[in-house]
C-alpha cells in the first residue's frame, strides 16, 4: 500500500545567515518507504514549530547536534499510524512523534507515545501538555521554586512556554508578571489573569517594570534575552532564581552586539545579589518529572486553571513563513502547522 | 584605665577612584573610650585585609552597605580584651572581632567569638579557619558539589580562599587545578599538591588550561573574573557549577571594558551547557554550615591535609600598601597586618 504514497518533504538546503529565507529550504516529493520490523509508517497531522529548531539549522556549538544539509527539518508531530510493522500499534492510532517537516515518516515504535484521542485536543500534545508546557513546569519547579507571595516574571508570555510559566506560578501562589510584544498580546495576558502585563516595545520598559514589581522579582524565567533581560536584571531581588531555557531574541543574530562589554557587569550582579542563573533543557528533568507534569497539567488544563492559545497554520507549505513569523514574535500562542 | 590609652585609626577620607591611594585615607589618634555595659574594650593584635573591603569603599551598589566618609576602614581582627564590662569576658581573652583598621575598638560582647589560644595559630581565625576558609568550604559544598573524579578549577589559588578550595576539592576526591599569578605562586601550588597549576600571565592561557583539563571543568570557583574566566568558560562541561564569591580583577575598574558586548554570549553558554552560576556571600551559609566547617577544617589543618600561607605585615601603618598589594596580587597567601 505504502508504495503508492508520495511524501512531500522540506529539507535544509543551506545554513541560514540570520533569518531563514526560501533558498535555505529545498522541497521535494519522494516515495514513501515501507516500515521495517518494529517500525510504523506515520502520516503527519500536526507539526510543531519551535524556536530551538533555528539553532539546529546552524552549525555553531549548541546543546543539540546541528542538522546536516539535506536533512528533513526537525520537529515534533502528532501523527497517525498508516501501516504498522510493530507490536502494539495499529492503523488509526494517533501518536506523538518526531516526524519533522514532511507528510509521512517512518519511525521506530519505541520512540512514539500513544495519545488518547478522547482526551484533551490532540494539538495540546505539542504545546501546553507537551514539550513547551513541560519546559515551563520543570524550569519553575526544579529551578525557579517560587514561594507563595513571590513575584515571577516571564517574557514571550503569550507563547506556549511563557503562558504556562505565568499560570503555573499563580497555581503555586506566586504573582505573575507577563511581558509580551504588542497591545493585543498584553490584552490576552490580562484575560488569562496575569497580575500584571507589559508590552516589551514600550520605550520606558525598565520604569514600567519597576512600577508593576514593587517588591522586585524573585524568579525570572528567561526564554528571550535582549532588552527584556536588561530591564529585568536591576529588578531582581537578592537570591533570585533565573531558569534560562531560551534566548529567542538572539537566535538570528549574526555577530556580537556593540560594546561596552557588559559581561563582567552581569557577573557582578550575580555576585552582589546572590543570584542563581541556571540553563536547562527540559529533557534533563523528563525522567523524574514528566509523569507528574502530565497528571498535574492535564488537571489544570481541564479545570480551566491553565489556559493556552494556539496559532494553527494550514498545510506543510506554510511552515517556512510560520517559522520566521514565530521567531519574529508575530505568532500568538503555540505555532502549529496542520499538515493533513 | 582606658582613658589614658590613645587609639591610632585609619579612616576613609575619600572614595577611591580606581586603586586606593594615600589621599583616600586619613590617619588620626583619639582617646580610647571606656566600654559601656555589655561591651568590651579590645586591643587589635591581627587585622585581616580582604578584597571585599575595596567594594565597601565605593558607593556603588554592593552586597554590603558602603562605608561612610570618616568611617574607620572595616576589617576582621584578632583582638585581646583589655577591659570588660560584659559578663563572660575578662582581660586577656582573645577574640575574633570586627575592629577594623585601628589599634583599639569597643565592641558589643555578643558580636565576638572567643578563640582558643592553645589551638591553631591565632592568625588562622582570619584565614584558613575564618571567613576565607569558610567561603571556600560553603561555596564548594553547597554550590559546587564536586563529585569524586570531577575537575575543580580555581583562580587566585595561593590566596586564602583559592588554596582552601583546591585542597578541600581534593579531600572530596576531585581533581584540583589552580591558577595563580607568577611562577613562584605556581611552584607553591605544586608543593600543596594541586593536580595542575598554571600561571594566569601565560599568553596562551586558554590552550594551557585545555591541556591540563582534558576532561573539561565541572566546578569553577569564581573569585577573580577577567581573563581567567574567559579561559575557563569554553572548558566548562555540561551541568558545570560556578560558585561566584568575588571578582577581584574588576574591583578597581572605573568603567566598563570596550566591546563587543559579550553578556548575551555568556547567557548563551549558560543555556547551551546547562550551567549553574550562583553568587554567594559566606554569611548565607553560616547558620547551617559554620560549625561543621570549623570542626572539619580544623581537623584537616591539624592533620596537614589542608595547608595555608600567610603574608604578615608589621604595624597598622603598613595596611594601606599591603591592601593595594593584595588587590594587585602581590601577596602570597592570606594578607594579615600584625597591629600589636
Amino acid at each position: 500500500m505504502s508504495t503508492r504514497l508520495r511524501n512531500h518533504r522540506i529539507r535544509l538546503a543551506a545554513r541560514p545567515h540570520g533569518e531563514p529565507t526560501s533558498t535555505d529550504y529545498q522541497h521535494d516529493v519522494v516515495d514513501v518507504p515501507s516500515p521495517a520490523d518494529g517500525q510504523v509508517l506515520l502520516r503527519t497531522r500536526y507539526l510543531s514549530l519551535d524556536p530551538y529548531v533555528r539553532g539546529r539549522m546552524s552549525d555553531a556549538e549548541s546543546y543539540a547536534a546541528p542538522m546536516e544539509i539535506g536533512d528533513v527539518i526537525v520537529g515534533a508531530t502528532v501523527s497517525e499510524v498508516v501501516e504498522s510493522a510493530a507490536e502494539g500499534f495499529t492503523a488509526g492510532d494517533v501518536v506523538l512523534s518526531y516526524g519533522g517537516w514532511q507528510e509521512y515518516s517512518v519511525e521506530a515504535a519505541e520512540s512514539l507515545r500513544v495519545l488518547n484521542p478522547d482526551g484533551a485536543p490532540l494539538t495540546t500534545a505539542l504545546g501546553v501538555l507537551g514539550m513547551p508546557g513541560f519546559t515551563a513546569y520543570a524550569g519553575l519547579l526544579a529551578i525557579g521554586r517560587p514561594q507563595p507571595g513571590e513575584t515571577v516574571a516571564v517574557a514571550a508570555a503569550t507563547g506556549p512556554v511563557g503562558s504556562a510559566v505565568g499560570q503555573i506560578a499563580q497555581v503555586l501562589g506566586a504573582r505573575a508578571v507577563g511581558i509580551a510584544g504588542g497591545e493585543h498580546k498584553v490584552e490576552r495576558l490580562r484575560e488569562f489573569g496575569f497580575d500584571a502585563a507589559l508590552d516589551h516595545r514600550t520605550p520606558d520598559l525598565g520604569a514600567r517594570l519597576a512600577e508593576v514589581t514593587p517588591d522586585g522579582i524573585d524568579v525570572y524565567f528567561e526564554n528571550v534575552g535582549g532588552r527584556v533581560w536588561d530591564a529585568v536584571l536591576p529588578r531582581l531581588n537578592e537570591f533570585a532564581r533565573v531558569p534560562v531555557c531560551g534566548l529567542a531574541a538572539s537566535y538570528n543574530a549574526t555577530s556580537l552586539p556593540d560594546g561596552p562589554d557588559r559581561s563582567g557587569q552581569l557577573m557582578g550582579a550575580v555576585l552582589r545579589k546572590s543570584l542563581t542563573l541556571r540553563g536547562f533543557i527540559q529533557r534533563e528533568f523528563a525522567p523524574t518529572m514528566f509523569e507528574d507534569f502530565l497528571r498535574e497539567m492535564t488537571g489544570w488544563v481541564e479545570s480551566g486553571r491553565v489556559r493556552y492559545i494556539e496559532d494553527i497554520h494550514e498545510g506543510l507549505d506554510s511552515a517556512p513563513d510560520a517559522f520566521v513569523g514565530m521567531l519574529r514574535g508575530a505568532n500568538l500562542g503555540k505555532t502549529i502547522v496542520q499538515v493533513s
